[in-house]
């Protein structure tokens, strides 16, 4: 099952370089598992921000949130979810 | 180059049945056009609603504009663009 | 799956009193009819509001589509979907 | 009486590990014997978000008020109130 | 249980005058009623508006949308309804 | 003359729980004094803020700013303030 | 007493050009006696719309209403109320 | 050349009682030169906020900025300027 | 003097072919005759939008709103006016 | 291809003076070589804001977050952008 996934992410002025370093590779880490699993579908930037609009395929909302509450930065983020479902004119098998 | 672009339809009251579903016709034919051109990369309904998601995959803007203004639906849609590019931690070839 | 659904109803002031009833009478029917079947499983009246705030339990977003698109004042309304899952301090079994 | 309620959690930045796990603790157990009592009828996750939609049934404004300024993290919450009442297409007995 | 209520009147333009003058009349009879029986317990007028501020005093959210889906202009009018309580601040013993 | 008055409260994180327990008393203090002078006619707690809706009888808008920019916590307040006037249809000889 | 006040028009495409041309001058010959009265302190166009800013001196919110629901234009216009006093650090005499 | 100013103060937790009164006391004088120059040609106090809307005369936008940028206040404020002209209806010599 | 200028057209559903034909053709000499006259100095398209971002350079607010009441199309814009001055790192001579 | 870019500007309260002159250097020295370069075609001053209105004219919306992501000042802006394309109505050769 699809759904548009859209973060913002504001990290807090205290955390140090490193800190914010360190948990940016881990949720690069993070992020390529996921997508080589194929359940983080597509992953653009949105062009002057430090936010994504992503596309998940996950079993149901229940496997959405443990994946999405276990990103490193989500403390950090501002996550809005949308259900997605097939639209009758779409010719692509992958885009449900 | 990358849109994300929202499409909400309202078709008037004054619409005959015969009309609207004539021009519902001609959208879906211009879609598929789009779609097997490469150009309309994804296409996806928002659940409960007349109005899609989609990503369009074009030269520049201006080619968006023509394809956009050139949608039969366009006089009865309120469209939002969103310019997309590449997100670092994409694994994926095509989501550029 | 558990989804949170808005829905706003606006009847076009063109629209006679018996056709108003005739379509509302075939609502309440298909709303019994998914009621009875589990599919809607709470319906509750916003106070002071021709909307209402319900809960579905559906396959997934496909199904949920389906049924919301058929509601016979499905072009009379403005419907607002939201994922729902499991909240880990509920105690009820059948909150997800 | 029916109400819904929206919580949104935002805890401190300056909040250690500890008294966060100490008063999510609280908030839990506070929420079970709400729930035992049936105060809190229904407790569902916002996916994607530390936030929650719940149903509470109550004797009146006030009652509901105890209850939720009781809350440990009552400070920390902003939250939405939402009166209902029974819709006359429910044909649930407890939507009331 | 007290209620503020907010009602704003959108009268559509193709009312007539008469029908305008006759609707108003019922309103206000409906309106000195409720105030009579102490259900309506207060009603303002915001300036410069066709709008109203108003406290209900009814023995629940049931009742109070009896009485205004009720109000002649039900249909004209858009309704914002917050459930209120005591204030602990409050020495009036009818606040409540 | 009469306002309708929001005011919602947002003590600062690093207030002391003894300076907090204080300036609510002297808060609570001075609402007493102006209620009983008949200047803050009306108090109601929003349910589950920490937000009020009040209705203040003052001389006009130079008095009501005098008085409420003399509460305690109006430092940490966000007010909102809308004038009213009788509405035709009420019957209440105060509600002006 | 002084109020600042935005009015913006929207006269209903079903208005012939003389009824327009009418209501206006009706509307410019009330605005220019409640001017010369002295109510109406500041009429100042919004560039680029049909709307305006205006400052009114009445003796209070009543007066306020009474002038502003006589104007002829009152059923095509959306008005905005804002009470004013006098701010601490103005020169002006008549700022009040 | 007329423009309405809308300046909204906050003033940050971490400033003494001392810093805020030696600003607010160099703002004043500011903007008394400033007034008796004939350039702040109005100012109000919001009620109930600490916020007030003016009224500029100066040559142009790029004067107005000049004004508004040397606030003793202006890092504390959030400024928001709308350029009017002379309504056709004014009667005033000086509402333009 | 700079503005930014943003005008959205709703074209009303009553006009025919031939009505929107002539007036978009006097809307587009019209405009023509702006720019060849340096006031209207940048028109650009917002993609997928009947809508477009404009920058004006005129003598004062009086002269664009002048400016934009002749429109052939005012009736049916929703016109946005933000005043612009130079930016102190500009490099551009024509930016003010 | 032509982007319109909106930059707000919030400098955290904990940074020095010193810091803030270095930083807002560094900017301005940027800026002035994408300006050179041809790539930042426009740039004004919101009036009353710390903020900018800019136009820039990049490969494509890539090459627009790379620019944007290396300000100086990037992690300290709010940036909305909005793609333009050629208004048919432009007389301008260079407004695409």
């Amino acid at each position: 099952m699809l759904f548009r996934v859209e973060m913002t992410v504001n990290l807090p002025a205290s955390m140090t370089r490193a800190e914010a370093s360190d948990i940016k590779q881990r949720e690069r880490d993070y992020s390529h598992r996921l997508q080589r699993e194929g359940k983080w579908r597509h992953l653009w930037r949105i062009v002057g921000s430090y936010a994504n609009i992503s596309i998940f395929d996950v079993r149901d909302a229940e496997e959405l949130h443990e994946l999405l509450s276990a990103l490193p930065l989500y403390s950090y983020m501002q996550i809005n979810v949308q259900a997605l479902c097939r639209h009758p004119s779409s010719v692509y098998d992958d885009d449900r």
